[in-house]
Order: C-alpha cells, then sequence, then structure tokens
C-alpha cells in the first residue's frame, strides 16, 4: 500500500483526491495539511467522507510529508513553491496540482501570476502532467506539474490537428466553459448561486492565466510557435469543462471520416481519451465524476473550419483524477487504479 | 412625484427597490446610501439598471435624508436601530425591512438577535407591516416595520384559520424553503453555487429567528398563545419562498370546499393575495418577480390535517414589494402602483 | 461472478443498476431487456457507459431471464406482474424495483393504481426490501419487492420513534422533497428544465401513491395503525430526497441525546444508515450517488416536536442500490459490495 | 388601444407575448387562438397570468384574426405560411415570430426546413423584423417576419465590423450558447430537467437552422458574402442567450478603444441597444426579461482576433419583446411601449 499526503487539503481538489483515493486499491492517504483547519476533522469539514476519512488536519511539516511516498500539492499559486525545495531535497516525489511549476519560461509565469518565482531551478526539472503527452517522463519525475483543467481539454482536444500539422497553428480559437468548482471553494460574491445560476457570461477576455499553459504544450506538439484566441466562460454547473475548439484546415483532402480515423488512432492506446463516434457531441454530464475526456470531431457544412468538442471533470480528469492518474504511472503502479468508476448521470 | 432614499443599498433587497421603483409611476429615488461604495455609481454595481438609474451611492446622512418623503432601510439587523430616533426626530417617515422593529417583546428580540436594543421606545410606536393584516395602522404610521420573507408567506397561509378558531394552536407546523437570495449577498463559503447547487437542506431547525416574529403574529391573530414548530430549508433557487403548513383541524363540519370559500372571503379583497381554485397548488415561478401571495388550501383524504401551500417571491411580497406597498399605503397612492407586474414564467 | 438479468433497462432506475452493478466485484450483467430499444446498444442510449457495457438491448424473454442467477424489475408498474408468475415458476430469483408487490393489501394497492392486480399470490409470497427491516426475510425471497424512494427514507427515519413508542402514532406528519430524476425518464412538459429549474412546488398534496406503502410500513413497526400525512414536493434537482418528519413525543423525559442515542444504537450495524452528530444536518449532495441514509435527530426549543431529518439518493438508496443491497443479502454476497464509493461532493 | 390577436398561444412565445402585452399602455390582446386548447381558459395553462388575462383560447378563424389591428404568429414553423395568404388578402398586418418568412432564398429554406415552402411570394413581400436594421422598412410593412434568437445575438454583435468593413468575412466564428426555453414547450426527453440541469453540451453543430438566416443578415451587411461557422450550445438556464463571436481584423490601427467607440456610434440611437464600457462583459440575467442586447467588445492581448460578447433573452428581444418592438414601429406606437421594465436581477 503506498502512503499519500496531501497539502491543503481543504479546498474542492483536496476533497476530490480524498473521494477519489478511498477507492484506489493500492494507496492510502495518511497525512492532510491546512493550517487554517489544523485539529478538525476532515469529515467535519467535508460529511460525504464520514466512515471513509479517518484524519484531521494537520500544519504542514516537511518531515512529516516526506515519510510519505508520495506528495500531492492541492494548494493555491505560489504556496507549493514555498515548500517544494525542502520536499525535493529529502527525495519525495512530488505531483503539484498548482500552477506553480506548469509554466517553463519563468518571465511568463511571473507576469501571469504577478509575482517572483522562488524556486526556477525546480521548474526546470519538473515535468508536465499530462500523461497523454507526457508519459514517459512522468514515470520517472520526481516533480510533476499535472496539467491545469482547461490546458487538459482544450490540449487533448487540439493535439492531433498540430502533431499532424494540418491546420493554421497561427489562428486556433478555444471557446471553453467551465462548472464552478473551478474557481475552488472560496468565499466570494461572484460565485454565490444567487448570481451565477441561472445565468451564463464570459470572463478574463482579456487574458486568463491558462492562456500561456496552454499556448506551451501546444507549440511543444506542434514544434512551432502558435496562437491562441481563449475565451473562458462560466457555467451554472458545479462541475465540467467544455471546450469547443476551431482551426482552420490548410490541407486538401481531409474530410471529416479522415480526421476522425485520425482521432481514433492518435489516442487508441489512451485509457481516458474517448473519441465519441461521428455525430456524437460530449456532454460535461457524461464525464461528471470519472477520469474520461470525451472528444467529437465535426467539419460543418464540409467547410475548412474544423470543430473540435471536448469534455472533462474539471475536478477529475481536469485536477485530483489527473495528479491521481500520474502518481498510478510514478510509482509503478496500474495507470487506472482508483480511476475506474463510471460517471455519475443522471 | 414622491421623493425616496434607500439606507443600505448595496444588498438584494436594496436592488430590488431601486428595480420596482424604476417602474413606479409616482415614486422616484433621489437618494441612496452605503458607507462601503459611496462614491460608486450604482449601475457599475447593479448593470441591469444601466440607463434607468443614474446615482451614486452616497453616506448617509440624516439630514440628506430627511428631505425625502420616505425612507427605506435595506440594511442588516442592527443598523437601523443606531440610524432611526434622528430621522424619527425629523418627522421622516420610514419603511425599515429589516427586523430591528418587527418584535414588541424587546426581551424577545435581545434573546435572538444577540444584542441589546438602541431604541426599545421606538419599537412600541412601530406599526408591524403586514398589510393585510394592519393596513390601518399602517397608513398613519411613521415607521413600518415591513414583515419577513418566511413570516409573510407563513402568517398570510395561517391567519384564516387562526382568526376563525378552527385548528388547534397548539400544534402549527410550518415546513417552508427559501431560495438563496434571502441569505443577502455575502460572500459566504455555504451559499457559493458548488455548495448549494443541485442540492438541499434544512437548517436552522434549532431555531430560526423568525420563529418569534412569526409566532407573535399568529398569537395576536388568534386572541391567544399559539405555539409553532418552524423549519426553513434551502433551496437551490435565486427567488422564492415556499410554505407548507400544517394544522390540526378541531371543529367538525368544516370540509375542503368550506375551507376553500372561507379563504377565498378573507382575502377577498386584497390585491395581492390569490387563493387558487381547489386542486390547483402554488409554485414559487408563479409568483418570480412579482408581488403576489398565492395560497392553495386542501384536506388530504379528508382526515383531520389541513395543508396550506403559501408561495412568494421572497424579495418582493417577503422584502421590497411589501415595502413598496407599505409606503403606497402610508403616502395615500394607490397600493398597487409600481407593483402591476406579472410574474416571469418560465 | 453472478449473473444478473434486467428488465426494463432504459429509465434512470436501469441506468442506475448498470452504473453500479459495473462497479461491482462479484455480479455482471448478462442481460437487459427492453422491447422499445430492442436491437440498440446500451452504450449508445446512455454514453456514460461507452467501454463500460457491451451489451445491446433484447426483447424480454422469461426463457433467457430464467437463465439469469437473479432478475432485476426496473420497469413501471403493471409491468412486473405480467411476467413474474412465469420467472416464479422456473424458480428464478427476483428483485423488483416497481410498486407491484410492496403493498399487501391488494384493494388498497388496486385502488391507489387504478387496476386490478393480475397475480395477488404472488404479492402474498413477496418480501418488501428494505434491509434495515427485513433482512432475515430477505435472505430467503425468491421475490423482493424493494421499498420505494420516499418510503424509504420517512420509513428509516421514523422507525426508531415508533418501534420504541415514544410518539403519537395518530399524527405523524412527513414533508419530502424530490430530485425529479423519481419522475422517471419519461417525456412530460411538467418535468422539463425550463418548467422546473428556479422552481420549488408541493405535488400530490390530495394522495401520492406512496403514502400507503409507508403507512403499511410504519404501522407494522408501530405494531398499531399509523396516521401519516405526507406532502412531497419537486425539487430542481436531478438526484435526491429529503424528507423532513414530525411527531408529538407522547413519553417525558426523552430529551434530544436520549433520542440522538436511541437513533445510533437503533443502526448501530447498519451499513447504510449514518446517524449525524449532534447538530449536523443532512443534505442530499451528501448522499449523492451513494447508498447511504443520513438521519439527523433534533428537538427544536425543546418542545414536544421531534424533527427528523432524513435524506438518500433516490436512484440509490431509494431504488438500484437498495435492489442491490437486496441482491447481496439474497445471494450471500457481502451485502455492501458494489455499493461503497464516497458521494460525489461537490 | 390597439387590438392584437395571437395564433398559436400556447408555447414559450405565445405566453411571452401575453406577458409582455399586459404592461402594454396601448395595447391589448383580444384574441388567443390554439387548435389544441380551444376552449380552456389561458390562465389554467398559465397560472402567473392570473387576474391578468381573461380570454380563453379558440380555434383559429382569419375572420376573427382579421378584425383585429395586428395579428401575432407565434406557432411553429410551417404553420404561418398555411394561414397567411388569407390575412394578407384581408390587409391584416402581421409580426411572424417563426421562420417561415425569414429568408429570401425559398430554395434554401425549403433545403434547411425540409418542406415545401407554400406561398413564396409572401417571403418576397415580407420585412426582415431586426429593427436595429430594417426600422424604416418595417414601418410600412404588412407582413415582419421578426428575426431569429440566435440570429438577433450575432447580427448585433458581427454588423458594426462588417458594415465599417474591418474584417475577414470569410472566417466569422459565432460560438453561441442558448437557454432551454428556445427549444419551446414541448415535451421532449432530451430536454428534461434531469437531462440538462448540471450539464452543458454543443448540439446542431454539423448545420442549424439559424446559420441561413444569420448569412443572410450579414452578408446584406457586408455587401459580400460572409462564412460564418456557428456552433450553438445549450445552457442549463431557462432563458438567455450568450454569443461569444470571433473575426479576424483586417486593417491596420483598429485599437481597442476605436473598436469601442464605433459600437458606442453605431448604437447610439438604439434604445434596446447598450454597448457596456470597456472591461465590462455581459452576463444572460443581466438582460433577463428584458428586450435589452448588451454588448462588449474586446481584442484579447492586442492580438488580431476580435471578441464580441452579445446577450439578449431570447424569449423577449430574441422573440415576443422583438415582435412587439416591430408592432411599436408599425402602428406608430412609442417603441419602447410596454419594453421598459428593468431585468430581474438576481
Amino acid at each position: 500500500m503506498v502512503s499519500v499526503g496531501i497539502v491543503g487539503g481543504t479546498g474542492y481538489t483536496g476533497a476530490e483526491l480524498l473521494r477519489l483515493l478511498a477507492g484506489h486499491p493500492d494507496a492510502q492517504v495518511d497525512l492532510i495539511t491546512s493550517r487554517a483547519e489544523a485539529g478538525i476533522r476532515v469529515d467535519s469539514l467535508y460529511p460525504t467522507l464520514r466512515g471513509v476519512c479517518d484524519l484531521s488536519f494537520e500544519a504542514p511539516d516537511a518531515g512529516r510529508l516526506a515519510e510519505c511516498d508520495l506528495v500531492y500539492f492541492a494548494t493555491p499559486h505560489g504556496v507549493a513553491m514555498e515548500l517544494m525545495p525542502e520536499l525535493i531535497k529529502r527525495s519525495t516525489r512530488v505531483v503539484d496540482l498548482s500552477a506553480d511549476f506548469r509554466i517553463q519560461d519563468i518571465d511568463v509565469w511571473e507576469t501571469w501570476y504577478g509575482q517572483a518565482h522562488t524556486c526556477p531551478e525546480l521548474v526546470a526539472q519538473a515535468v508536465y502532467g499530462l500523461p497523454e503527452v507526457n508519459r514517459q517522463s512522468i514515470r520517472d519525475a520526481q516533480l510533476v506539474a499535472a496539467a491545469g483543467c482547461y490546458p487538459t481539454a482544450i490540449q487533448l482536444g487540439f493535439l492531433p490537428l498540430l502533431v499532424n500539422d494540418l491546420v493554421d497553428p497561427g489562428s486556433l480559437i478555444a471557446n471553453a466553459a467551465s462548472g464552478v468548482s473551478g474557481a475552488g471553494r472560496q468565499a466570494k460574491v461572484d460565485n454565490l448561486l444567487a448570481e451565477l445560476s441561472d445565468n451564463f457570461k464570459a470572463y478574463g477576455v482579456a487574458g486568463h492565466r491558462h492562456l500561456p499553459e496552454i499556448e506551451q504544450g501546444l507549440s511543444n506538439a506542434a514544434k512551432q510557435a502558435v496562437a491562441l484566441t481563449f475565451v473562458p466562460h462560466l457555467l451554472p454547473v458545479i462541475r465540467g469543462i467544455h471546450a469547443t475548439l476551431y482551426a482552420q484546415i490548410k490541407v486538401e483532402g481531409v474530410d471529416e471520416k479522415a480526421l476522425q480515423s485520425l482521432y481514433e488512432q492518435f489516442y487508441d492506446d489512451e485509457p481516458f481519451v474517448d473519441i465519441l463516434p461521428l455525430g456524437h457531441l460530449p456532454q460535461t454530464r457524461n464525464v461528471k465524476g470519472s477520469n474520461l475526456c470525451r472528444i467529437a470531431v465535426t467539419r460543418p457544412q464540409q467547410r475548412n473550419v474544423v470543430v473540435i468538442c471536448s469534455a472533462i471533470d474539471n475536478l477529475v480528469k481536469g485536477a485530483s483524477g489527473q495528479a491521481i492518474q500520474c502518481m498510478n504511472i510514478m510509482l509503478g503502479l496500474n495507470e487506472t487504479a482508483g480511476l475506474e468508476s463510471v460517471p455519475l448521470c443522471p
């Protein structure tokens, strides 16, 4: 049984790690930290875990954490980088769910996150945690920076087109929508039910922090710089990200069926990417609670714009499930362990 | 044109006063206060009011307020009683939407609200603002304490039974559910969409502050002490209160049809109480945005428990609409002025 | 590996059986029937099951069904009783999720369901499938009539009070609210999102079919006739039933703590009933997707009305999970097998 | 007082006409038809209209309808064209809310709607009912084909760019999302709350009937053929359309501020188009229940893609409100009469 620690367990991604790991056959959570809630039982904050989790939150301590086989950071950005050097020094393996180690260009990171990075040298050695792209590197990594929610849905959707150089990389568009759990468990007026329910809006149009992460990943895949227009929207739902992706085909003779085949082959061996049959479209409810990314390929009206629809559960494949998938790879466990439950629908 | 001021205009009841008064033929808002937002345009906080409201929030000032024909308090409890003596001294007429002046027994108020009352003498002269009960007193009142949201739905539902002495006053039950706007526009984790959507729960079972207000009103109507078990619940909806009321009939020979007639006659002249035909039940959406209280009378299985269903929009008949109705009565305007719009459905 | 068949697999309870059984370590679905969808792949109707269920619907055939170790009926009422005699003759064991065999008094059943019962003799031998009451009889039953959704939440809530003769059985009140999946997957205007979302209403106040089922169960427990006023409401949520139960205490000296102890002891050995600590209340989201019933005991204001709050997921403990729990008992499997996943929250 | 008739009053747009016209100072509904509901009181189908509408549905009769000053068709496509010739012959003025007369190219209409058009000659004389484009023609028209919901939000968003020839007309993208009332009040499993709530999906990606309508309008504005990729999505909300529009700027030196000025000037005199200040984005709740279209102009990252966000209430500016606005213009009434209420928010 693998022993796991969680730093920052009071947010939604921490709770989701606990939910998923409760059903993991080969891993158990032995330690969960929160400065604010130290001493409080986990199941008093999250009653869903009554009878499943007997832990109390404790203040973070590097020594205690280093005793674990693997440590997750489920913290806001800026926290993991403070504690990371000490854990890395002690040879602890880490999966960071935050944004601290995702972006290789430190200047870009500092511009978008508005603060100095305190351990740029660890950024260089961190592996970007998107198994469909980096499975081999994840296996041997000490520090994995699990991919973000929008970046996962959008990259998995665009990758086959870019890797195969089928579309113009200079005019990509990602119109995406997220459930509100993506905004975390913070007390903000903007995220009240009375503000968001029966409502829909775009946000962060001028620039969202996931843009550089996505452009970095897509540029790596395309082996050239890509330009993406990324507009996130906020849905009155709890979980789910849906991305509608637009790209201009630049190659002749690639019809919808050919694109479909291409996608099916590209993800043929992936346990968590499901290319839907032609004519079917993903719904966020069809991935709810699961680690799946469901993708549909369309070429409307046989015109030269390809439209890809991609759906994930932002808390699972977009966060905690992805982190567990990375752990499974890092520790040589079955990659799908703890991640096999069927989406909850209806 | 009547000139109106609003103290504490940043919450939902303040915004709702502005929405409703924008359509009032005989009243206009000339002044709206907020310490926190002083200097900020109202329509930058509430974009729905763009083009309709040209005011900016200003810090409260008794002199400025006293120039208005009537002042509304749309503040949390404990605020109105601080400013009230000065306004009353200046002969300003006031409708208070908060709980400060609703409960005549100061000890009871202080117990439930956990603070000392600073002007008990004004409580004595305040008139409880439920027009269906107190229309005459409201007309001449200087200070009206508008009835609360749950208390409105529940009292209007029980009144005909108690006034006519048909039911046991010692075992009343009010099972009520409210939309989350009733909790106000405060940043609280508990009221996030991610916490409340696709969810339902009871709260405050041990004791809710509206209990003494309701028992006071029902006891006055029954001319004897009543005992009410009141359990509020939180709905994943924005607006609406639905109360399901249970009482034991203590009189022979009052069948469902007789009860229906009784209710229809009791509210025959009321512009905002609609007794639904037998066999129909109210829905919160059928009062959304309107000042109506819709009520259904049933006697399931012809047993001895009467079940009354009563629905209002908590922000209108349960707050701002009721306050405007009181104002209309106080100032001799048409009682329905500004309150005639049809519910928004679907 | 136990072989299972499902009759009527196109509704929500059928889909939920498939979801839960996909994770069952000791049972697998080998057969699923639907006249209307015969020949159609299950995962084309329920895309959540892509990669998990390789079956197609087939027309019901008693011979094929009888080859299974156990057959579930997930059909509307009136269907199971047609096919049941043939299956019973062939010694097939059956769990019926519909209402056909729940009510022992045939006259009562025929009155409430508006049709003749075609095999009253099988009603007599059917065991009511509420394991917390009938575990021993379920073990040996050939035909189990799984308890309904409202009846489960309400009976589990009232049982300790009635079995211990603490409350007046003549004035019980159950105010309950259900998510809309309880109405099934039928095309009805009343159940459209545009009709139900941002809305709340009571329904069936004059008489709901679950009333006789609940009164039968409670009377058995109380060993005397009980009278229940039962008012169901419709929530704008997908899953979840919350029941708020009221009873008049008739015994002196039973304070809230004593009641709490009583409930904890009563359900001490039950794997799926969780008595919350004093001061905590259940929420439907805290049981979502799980087979749990979470219950809170309160005695507001120390008055003589006990208020019990009880929450289940109507599709799990209220239907398919309960049916699997019954199967586990009948077939000597681990009672919690396939039912151990943590509620999905948020 | 203008006398108005409504054909097909049982759907959501019919009900919305009744709601809005109830508050219209100069018009009243004298006649409302429905074959299916003939003889039934309107307020028994729509209890929100209790006390406001005293009519019963009647079977459609051309003679009766022709007595009205103006007739609305709030029918599914294919119905208006059957009755229209007779009304036009009788000189009745008509606003058709359906799609029958919106598309000038009969072949295109027949291809997309899958049936023959029975009165192509009336299509030629019909005026497209988007007042911001066709106000003068509407004034004198006998038959106005009110613009559809998506087409209104999308055209109002793109028009300033195309009329001023600032963007590439060959690569427009409209990513739009609609509340479910847009699908009408039909009993369909796909539109159940249990299917749509807590969910999001694209639909009609291969081709939606509003595409040719939008391309026709945009091509007229651009004075050249435009090519639009249009992907609609379904929101778990009742009302509201939000369109996120993407276009490639083809002119140098037009920064975000210049675009903002352009939009403000373009719509300066329009009573129902509100260009939000730079930095603000529309939300569907900020137009709920109102006839407003709120638009934001952005140029993210100062790159060459302009992003326009446009929000309307699909039942008001996208249907019944627009139809009333057209009527007001046709009959020389105040253009904003009956359409001045403030959005219902929260």
